[in-house]
């Protein structure tokens, strides 16, 4: 059911030939734009033009609250999620400042935020997208986090917002998550998909100290020792582990790798949406772009389980799709060259000895 | 008498106490933002400001021909430093692409290229900067690549033009070369400034297969041997081996320094100058933002040398000032966030449990 539903077909490779000609006739010396000339294939791929565009690039940040935040798995207190989706909706945090400086829109949704954000008495609340599936998941100390019937509704909702966006004409989207707790869920996931250990999947988040790092790994042992489901199974995985914030990624993934939109990989926490989009549609990977290598430690089993090289390395933890918003100059750099760069031909310039 | 003019002061650490308590009230963990945050610090302290502005970005790119490209040291004929001067000019290089992308202006200067660019009979080109020492420089394989004279006055030039910028009110400069020949005079330059030895400084510049690279490396080699200057004076090594576009840059680099002005360090050529530069007036370091890693071999003695962590890793070896004008929006990102991001106490954030 699952399956036919969120298939992605590959790519076509037949333009492949044509778009490296043209990247290799470009006035510098072969290869010299080293990853840029694999984004711009990429991206020229994707599209399945030799001239592609990255129009109307847009941002989409999913917030929500995870059950196990109670149990002490994050640093930072549960009502910082909807406090810092305020800090969004007021355009005060670092995702704000960075979509701005880069020219991206920026759309924030409520997938499951333990809170009323209605501000008129109608359910409504300017600004924000209201995709709520429940205000919250469940503990997944204590149980699943979500049903299956919420976690298919968070993907379809999902999915909905992204077809929106490219029958708006946006060809390019980036992904980005608000939720305290969610960096111990991306854990869970990670662990589950890639089978890498759980200590090398479990990081600081928002900046336990040692003792908090322990307690956090500790308590994701728990949760996987109580769980007896099919780790290798994403959609059962993102259930039991998952938060609304994801799930709906998942489904935004998967849509925009349908709608042939090119989808800006962010962090930890997107490395586990993307993980599972993968591995339900291993042909997502042909539309996304990595953005970054977060500084929490399991970025590393993600990036290596999707054989990925992220564009940048600067040290980032912050979520918020920040990573994704600071990547996108450089996939918008390697579409122009591709596009407005002159040839040797074309320049009249002399070739290699 | 050099080392007074060149002489630059050390930015002030006076507000860095304010300004990295500023950079951890923003509503994100402690660090989250990584190396941005020291780059928020680093222009924060340049500027002296806890609100600093990166106004009129600009990118310069010098351009020079090199006498000991006829010699072998390159795998392209020496008219490319000419055919890309006019590309350049044309708008069709891939510095005019990402420098358009990213919002920087773009002055191209003939530091000394051999060719005539003459085009209105009275011995000026619209949009070149005529900064011509000579037609190329001497083949340091024979003698001097330039007399101290020239040296000094390609440097003046240098600091002429970006003191131009700094009068019309720029506040970040990107400085590019091009240069048939000049990876080798940048591996020369920095084989004797930090003592790397020659064969990890060499490597295939705009190509060179593993003949092209033998026979580069044993050129250079002696040229090495057949000067018996001080390999430890900046000012020396630049005359026997460098470029007019490489000395130029210098100079110019000093001067940005001088005039408070952030700069944008490219890759192994502009590494070269960067260099030249700290070993001149280590204080040049406090203004200098190294963008890229190059390539190219001897980038890791130069950043190693010059204790330098480069933003971008992104397999880059085109030079023109690419990686520096694709690094900008890294470093207007962090200008953004320091300015514009709102502090744990405006936004209403609750803090660490």
């Amino acid at each position: 059911m699952h399956s036919e539903k969120w298939t992605v077909a590959p790519a076509s490779r037949a333009m492949d030939g044509a778009l490296r000609e043209k990247i290799d006739r470009k006035t510098k010396p072969l290869g010299a734009l080293g990853q840029l000339e694999d984004i711009a294939l990429q991206i020229g791929r994707a599209r399945q033009s030799l001239s592609p565009s990255l129009n109307r690039p847009h941002m989409v940040v999913f917030a929500g609250d995870h059950g196990a935040a109670k149990a002490g798995v994050s640093a930072f207190p549960q009502d910082v999620t909807w406090q810092m989706v305020e800090n969004f909706l007021a355009g005060g945090a670092a995702i704000n400042v960075f979509a701005r400086a880069n020219g991206l829109a920026l759309t924030i949704v409520d997938s499951g935020v333990a809170h009323d954000f209605d501000d008129d008495g109608f359910g409504a609340r300017a600004g924000l997208t209201d995709a709520k599936i429940a205000a919250g998941t469940g503990n997944y100390l204590e149980g699943p986090a979500m049903t299956a019937a919420q976690r298919d509704e968070a993907m379809k909702r999902g999915a909905e917002i992204v077809r929106q966006l490219a029958d708006e004409g946006c060809e390019i989207v980036g992904f980005g998550e608000m939720g305290i707790g969610n960096s111990a869920a991306a854990s869970l996931i990670t662990h589950c998909l890639t089978g890498a250990p759980l200590a090398e999947c479990v990081g600081r988040g928002t900046g336990h100290d040692d003792e908090g790092l322990a307690r956090k790994g500790a308590l994701l042992l728990q949760a996987l020792q109580i769980w007896n489901g099919d780790r290798a199974d994403p959609l059962a995985v993102m259930a039991r582990f998952g938060g609304f914030e994801i799930a709906m990624m998942t489904g935004a993934m998967l849509a925009a790798a349908r709608e042939k939109m090119l989808v800006l990989v962010d962090g930890f926490i997107c490395g586990a949406a993307a993980l599972t989009a993968a591995r339900m549609a291993p042909a997502f990977l042909d539309y996304a772009i990595f953005c970054h290598a977060s500084a929490e430690p399991g970025t590393r089993a993600q990036l290596a389980a999707m054989q990925a090289a992220p564009l940048l390395d600067l040290g980032l933890r912050l979520g918020e799709g920040t990573g994704a918003a600071l990547a996108f100059p450089l996939a918008r750099a390697a579409c122009a060259f591709l596009n407005e760069m002159a040839s040797f031909d074309s320049a009249g310039v002399s070739e290699k000895l």
